[in-house]
This record gives structure tokens, sequence and C-alpha cells, in this order.
């Protein structure tokens, strides 16, 4: 069986068993407070995945570009939410199509996007179900208020193609108090106005073991806990250890005493800041810090360390954002303890549109 | 003829007109000052565009990776300097196979690094040019100083398979004078030690219309010149006319007054800041401000803007970086004018190792 240590560097590596057990957990915690499971897609972009996430209780998935929303569909996935607007002729006629296919739920935040899409699934003869997203605090998407709500919510009741299905948010992190009672103020306004409150769908994977505090939620998106990443650990979300996803790398210069260069810039690694000093933790040599990153070097300062890695010696770092990395390789390399069990394509990576 | 209002956003637009007006300004100037021009090709990781290059004048061109080279050796590229340290067994076993198709020279700034050449060219039985490489005032990689350029160029000569080929350096910014000083005390060692001097190879746009007062270089290795970005806008080289990269994007949300959402996030423009405040410009919208980026959503300031976007409206944006969006894109659209003239593999991108 082929070991990791037999493969040239720079590659990405999948712990199985890690990867496992961060489903694992999160799914019993979800199983625990009552929440449906709909992860997030955009952190591996492999159907593969997407499936075992099914196959352990996910209710469904979460896409955010129509694109990866089709290749899941052709991996076998068939209950997606996508979690963006969609916005013109071309997208709403791939919608129509992939709707015919599979089950698909979307969002809306205004009432141009509720029209495109009533009148694209009218002429495709489509039924479809619309949640409203709302800016519970992230001021990304959404409607703003309870009353932008009722009013998104009746346009889509008005479409004869559509159907109001519910609240998504991406939330603001630690602000739970304040998102419950947004949604507690837009449930009572959707009672008021006679309309029946579908699901209430929260992402994000920081928040997520505090998900059951939310109270009001009937589902949670978490997209980063199936890898992990050292801006999770920073948070408190788990340990190095729980981090599934590394890149393997090898340092290829050592030119002065305190410094290294390893094979890994940002083109391999991503430049994600992420608020974090450095750009990543290389496991074999923690001391060591990834102070900076051209496109294809990584660069090391050695000066705290005690044993500093020679020309040729392997380091595996764990990133910054585990998503950002999916994003950038066609490949990652699937392995149980150092030996490879498969190579999974990153199917949906590049899929932009 | 297809326009590029023809098709879907995101998705990355190469002005060949600008792009034709970067190489031939750029060929010209350094014709004028006598200066060989090998074009790095982590700009656009396109044979294609790699051959233009070429044809326009330059003398072969640079990777940073060797599945860059392989790559370009597969378009027909048949003269490649490769400015990264080539370590560990599978690479230099793939550089012999390479250096077999077409002309490759690498670089080395340590004695592992020419020992690895020596011993994989001796076993190919391969006659390979190596340049050493010089830390001028970067600290990336590169020799320390004269003393150690002597060391390792007497080590390259005393390998059967390796030729000491002269001097490569990626300079610091804005520090000619320094840099001058440090190849002039280089040369003098080589001389005084009997080694011949070979090419002094130089990089780097930023200063490339300065490469001339450097006085001792053969030869130079611009990458971004060919597409230009805001980054070099921002530092003076050339306008945004001369910017040939662009991404067009579609106003997807405009859930406040003075807030949009662009469907080009991280995962589409990069994250690499290069130290600009903001993400990129907008060509028809310039007093927005694209002041933050998710992955999939670009996040506009619309406040100082008189007219402001609709949902649904297009805009293009100059990228920060355009090297980094390269890396990101499977494909793009060249086109002149907005007639699309063909559409480019990004052949290059992903080849990590």
């Amino acid at each position: 069986m082929t070991t990791l240590d037999a493969l040239d560097t720079p590659f990405v590596a999948l712990d199985l068993d890690a990867m496992e057990r961060n489903l694992k957990r999160a799914q019993a915690y979800f199983d625990g407070v009552g929440l449906a499971v709909r992860p997030h897609i955009k952190t591996h972009k492999i159907p593969e995945i997407a499936a075992l996430q099914v196959e352990l209780g996910a209710r469904g998935i979460t896409c955010q570009k129509l694109g990866e929303a089709e290749i899941m569909a052709d991996g076998g996935l068939d209950d997606i939410l996508l979690t963006y607007n969609v916005v013109g002729q071309a997208k709403l006629d791939r919608l129509a199509t992939l709707a015919r296919r599979v089950r698909m739920t979307v969002v809306a935040d205004g009432p141009e996007v509720v029209d495109g899409l009533s009148d694209a699934m009218a002429r495709a003869g489509i039924a479809l179900s619309v949640l409203v997203e709302c800016d519970t605090g992230s001021h990304r998407c959404g409607v703003a208020d309870a009353d932008a709500v009722v009013a998104l919510a009746q346009r889509i009741e008005g479409s004869p193609s559509l159907a109001f299905g519910g609240l998504m948010t991406y939330p603001p992190r630690d602000r739970i108090a304040a998102t419950r009672a947004w949604f507690e103020a837009a449930l009572s306004a959707l009672d008021a106005a006679g309309l029946s409150r579908g699901v209430v769908s929260v992402g994000g994977t920081p928040d997520m073991y505090r998900a059951g505090e939310l109270g009001v939620s009937t589902e949670h998106r978490p997209g980063t806990y199936v890898y992990s990443d050292r801006y999770m650990v920073a948070h408190g979300i788990g340990t190095f250890n729980d981090c599934a996803l590394t890149i393997v790398s090898t340092v290829v210069s050592r030119a002065a005493e305190d410094r290294g260069i390893i094979d890994a810039g940002s083109k391999t690694l991503s430049s994600d800041p992420m608020g974090l000093e450095g750009h990543g933790m290389l496991r074999e040599v923690p001391r060591a810090r990834l102070v900076g990153l051209s496109e294809e070097h990584g660069h090391l300062d050695l000066s705290d360390c005690a044993e500093r890695p020679r020309v040729g010696d392997r380091v595996t770092i764990v990133p910054n954002h585990a998503c950002a990395v999916s994003n950038l390789h066609d490949e990652i390399v699937a392995h149980r303890g150092g030996h490879v069990e498969r190579v999974f394509r990153v199917a949906a990576r590049g899929k932009v549109r």
C-alpha cells in the first residue's frame, strides 16, 4: 500500500479517521439538540464526501454556486439548498434543469430575485421552494427586518411557481441572543400575517456547538467542521488533532541559519489571513513560524527552533483556511495513518458560475 | 461573433489588444537597453501566450514549478529557466526527462541542491546549466554574498554533469544601486576565481522599466507586465487602461442602500491583499469600494456613488493581483473590444509540483 512518504510534494492530504470523527461528533451533537444538519460543501467540493455526510445523517447539502450543485447532483446528491441569489437568465435556466433532476431549494433577499425565479420557474413548469435570506447581523446579503421578511414571503407566495419555504441566515459570530431575537420577531410577524414558518436555516462552524442555544432554528449548515483548520483551533473549535486536511511540503532552501523556504506558497495554501498571525502550523516543527508567503515559496522563521529542518525534510502544514486550500487543488490524497486509501478529485473546484 | 455581454458571470476576460501593447512596449524597452527578456509564465500559465512572448522577441521563458515547465514544453516552448531549487528524487527524474526534450536551465542556492542535481544528471547522462541564486536583499532564497557565489559556482563546475551558467536573483524593490553593488562584487569574485560570468538574470515587473539602470544584468524576467493589475497601477507602472485581465461579475444583492454584493469573492479574485486598500477596481463604478471578500461574495460599499448599480447589473473588476486570479480559473476568455476571439485553457494552473 502506498504511503504518504512515497508521494512528491506539495500535496494535500486528508486524514479520513480525523474527518470521520469530526462528522460523527457533529452529527451526534445535532441529533441531540434536534436540529437537522445540511453541510455546506464549499469546504471540500467533493461529491463522495458529501455522500458520506448524508450517509452519516445529514438531511441534504448546501451549495454556494449553481455549478457546485450540478456536480453534486451528478454525484447522486438529491436534496440541495443553494444559499445564493440566482440572478440572470443563464443561471435561471440551469436552475430549472437542475430542479427537474433533484430537490432544489433556493434563497432570495429582494424582489428582483423573487421575480426572476418566478418567471423562470413558471416558464419551466416547476414549483420551487424559496427561503428568505435574513441579515441577522453579518451585513452581507439578506433582508433587514421582520417587516421585510413578511413582504418578501408574501411576494414569493404570490407567485404561482414559488412557495415560501422559511428563513435562512449566515449569522454573525458570538451573537446568539441577538440572532434569536431577530428570528423571534420575524417568526411572530409571519404568524401574524398567516404565513407558515417553514425551516429556519442557520450556518457556520465557529458557533456550531452552540446551535442548540439558538432555540428557533430547525437546521444548521456547517462547512469547515468536516476538515477543521488553524482558524477553528485558534477559536477554540477542537484541537490540531481534529485538523483532517494538511499540506505536505518539502524544505527547499535554508539560505540562512534562521530562515527556511518550503515548496508551498500562496498558490498552494491560499493567502487568506483569517486574522491569524502566520500562515499555518507545521506539525513536525511547531515552533517554526510560517511568516510569509510568496506565490510558490513559504517563508519560515526558524529562530525559535532548537532543531531546524534541513533541505529535503518534509513538513506537514495545518492551513489557516481549509476551504481556500480545497479551492486551489485538483485532487487530494485520502489516507489513514499515512497509508493512502484513495485520491479524491475535487470535482466542484473551479465551478465559479 | 460572441460578445462578452452574452457570457454568464463571473468569468475572467483578457483584452488581447491591451496585452499585446504591454508585451510590445516592454520588448521595445529591453531591446533598447540591450537586455534579453525571459518572461515568467506564472502570471498567465498559458502556453499560447508564452509562445506569443517568444514570437515578439523573448529569449525563452521562466517557470517556477517543474509541472509548469512540462506543460510549456508540451506547448512547444523550448528554452526554459526554472527559477526554483529542484529537490528530491521524483522531481530530479522529471527534470532529467524534461532536459532531454528542451533546453532547461535551473538554479541552486546550496550544496545539497547542487549535489542532488549532479547525481541525477550524471545518472541520466545529461549536462545541465545551473545558475547560482543570489539573495540581493529579498531574503527568500539565494546565497548571501560573493564568497558564497564563488564556492557554489566551484561546486557546480566540479560536477562532471553540471556547468555554472551565471547568476539569478529576485531583487528587492527600489534598491537598484544596492543590487548593482552586490552583483559587481560577485562578478569580480568570479573573475578572480577564474570562473566565467555567464548570464545575470534579474526579475520583477515593478522595477522593469529601470532594468537598464542596473548595468550588470544580461536578462530580465518580468511576469505581471503581460496583464498588469491594480497593484502595478498603484505603484505607477502604467494605468488602468493597461490592465488586460479583468473579472466580469454581476451584482446579485442590494440588501441596503449603501451596500451591494457581487458574485465574485475570494475564490474568484483571490484574497491577496498586496498592501492595497480594497480588493479591486470596478471600471463601471470606480467610486464603489470593494471593501471585503467572502468566499463567493464581493462586498461593495456604495456610499460614495451617485449612481448605484442594481441587481443584475454587470461590473468589470481590475483585480489586485493578476497572477493569483490566473491560479484560480480553468479558462479565460480572450477578446478584442468585447468581441470574443477565443477561450484559453489555463493549462499550467494547479501544477503545484
